[in-house]
């Protein structure tokens, strides 16, 4: 496995690798969720890169870019025994060296849901992305149904721009409780973490109450909140059933739909998400 | 020559070619301040392809996109000559099919002289031509100095979001007069086009001002706007001193620095530069 920290460099190892070449961005303190989007890519193609960039363009002045959890030898293990063929792995100013000023913007379909509870995130998701894209040319790009919208703004930046790549979506890794993986659960004490099974939870209510009829959006949210209510520790930030493409919000649930929420257990915000 | 008008078809023709390929993006009409750029992308690179897009993102609501001059087999035969191998086409619903709503920004250097004279120009500009080289996968890109805002934008969007594209810009072609040659000089009468002279003697007065010893950047705009105001058909929009690779204004003449000008010729907007 090689290890790139300059763009340089990674271009030079990046030409030497068979093609097509499979993609999978991450911000590193690597689970099982993150490796089964490398093995993916490892099984799909015959070279697997991976970059691991805590980006600081894609987190709010108020939000948690200083403690984000960090692990880099650990994370370099997991990638090698998963067959990682070169890891990028830059530092902040080799990414934005300054004056920096481009900003890819997709309009509509981040304005909501994770767009309106942090402002300029996607934002810097999709400059970061068009970036890592530009500079290790990917066929395929790889990413968790966990972080639903992201995977949708990926797509539209993709297919507004041209760009000459496959966007995977893999499921949802959880834990055996349903809790889906997430580097920030190790935010989480013992009590929050039992708490945090109430996400999973909710989603599940919503899906077996469709599954028994009700198509009533309005009624699933307010039985998603209602569950979500009864555990103290929980927050509701934020319960949507919305077209899966478009990210407009229902009335009806048609399939497919995407119900999705953030809950704050304690100072945690998580997010999960079921289509249905 | 291959011409292709749909973007799957461009691929397909793209990767036949011999790399390096050379990128020529217009907006036909074609002159010979574009041909100088086809028949350098043909010498400096095995295979040469050139754009012919009257891209709509990059007018105005008020601007002359309805009026802007084509004539597509004219231009067809003069690439044709000037060999060219393979020209896109497409029409605005290909380039742009609906719901589209990504934008590239390019933050700073698009917020003075063009761009504040018309908002929204360069959001234009840098998502087409992202696009067109994301579609067309070019090493080396080709821009008319004529345009220098432009190629100052297209350079920083290349250098902010990693793109893999030499950008080479190259002097303006000038009628035997000093007329900067422009598809929109065909908007001019017979009159307008020998008022439209003005730009050019306004650009010259300022070089050999400077070459006199006259650093002070506020005097010489004065002379500028001063000389143009003698002509009755001409009207100022800008006239603009700046460091040619931050657009900052100067107060003290320092190379290089770029004086550009804006002026209206009866209804006709041109504009012109020089690099001192």
């Amino acid at each position: 496995m090689k290890i790139a920290e300059k763009i340089d460099d990674m271009r030079k190892l990046r030409r030497r690798l068979t093609e097509p070449v499979g993609f999978v961005p991450t911000m590193g303190y690597l689970h099982e969720g993150h490796l089964s989007l490398v093995r993916k890519a490892r099984t799909e193609n015959p070279s697997a890169v991976v970059s691991i960039f805590v980006n600081p363009m894609q987190f709010g002045p108020q939000e948690d870019f200083v403690s984000y959890p960090r692990n880099t030898q650990h994370d370099l293990a997991l990638l090698d025994k998963a067959g990682t063929d070169l890891v990028f792995i830059p530092q902040a100013d080799e990414v934005y060296p300054q004056p920096f000023s481009a900003r890819v913007e997709i309009g509509k379909v981040t304005e909501r849901l994770e767009g309106t509870a942090r402002p300029g995130h996607f934002r810097g998701v999709t400059t970061v992305c068009a970036k890592l894209f530009n500079i290790i040319q990917p066929q395929r790009a790889y990413f968790g149904q966990k972080d639903a919208q992201q995977a949708i703004v990926i797509k539209k930046m993709v297919t507004d721009l041209n760009m000459n790549i496959e966007i995977v979506t893999l499921p949802t890794v959880r834990e055996p409780d349903g809790l889906a993986l997430s580097s920030r659960n190790t935010y989480l004490n013992p009590h929050e973490r039992q708490a945090a099974v109430v996400l999973y939870q909710a989603l599940s209510l919503a899906q077996q109450l469709y599954a028994n009829g009700e198509k009533n959006a309005e009624r699933l949210r307010q039985e998603i909140i209602g569950l979500i209510q009864q555990q103290p520790l929980a927050n509701v930030d934020y319960v949507s059933i919305a077209n899966a493409e478009t990210l407009d919000e229902l009335d009806t649930v048609k399939p497919p739909a995407l119900v999705s929420l953030a809950v704050k257990i304690g100072r945690t915000r998580l997010i999960d998400n079921i289509v249905i």
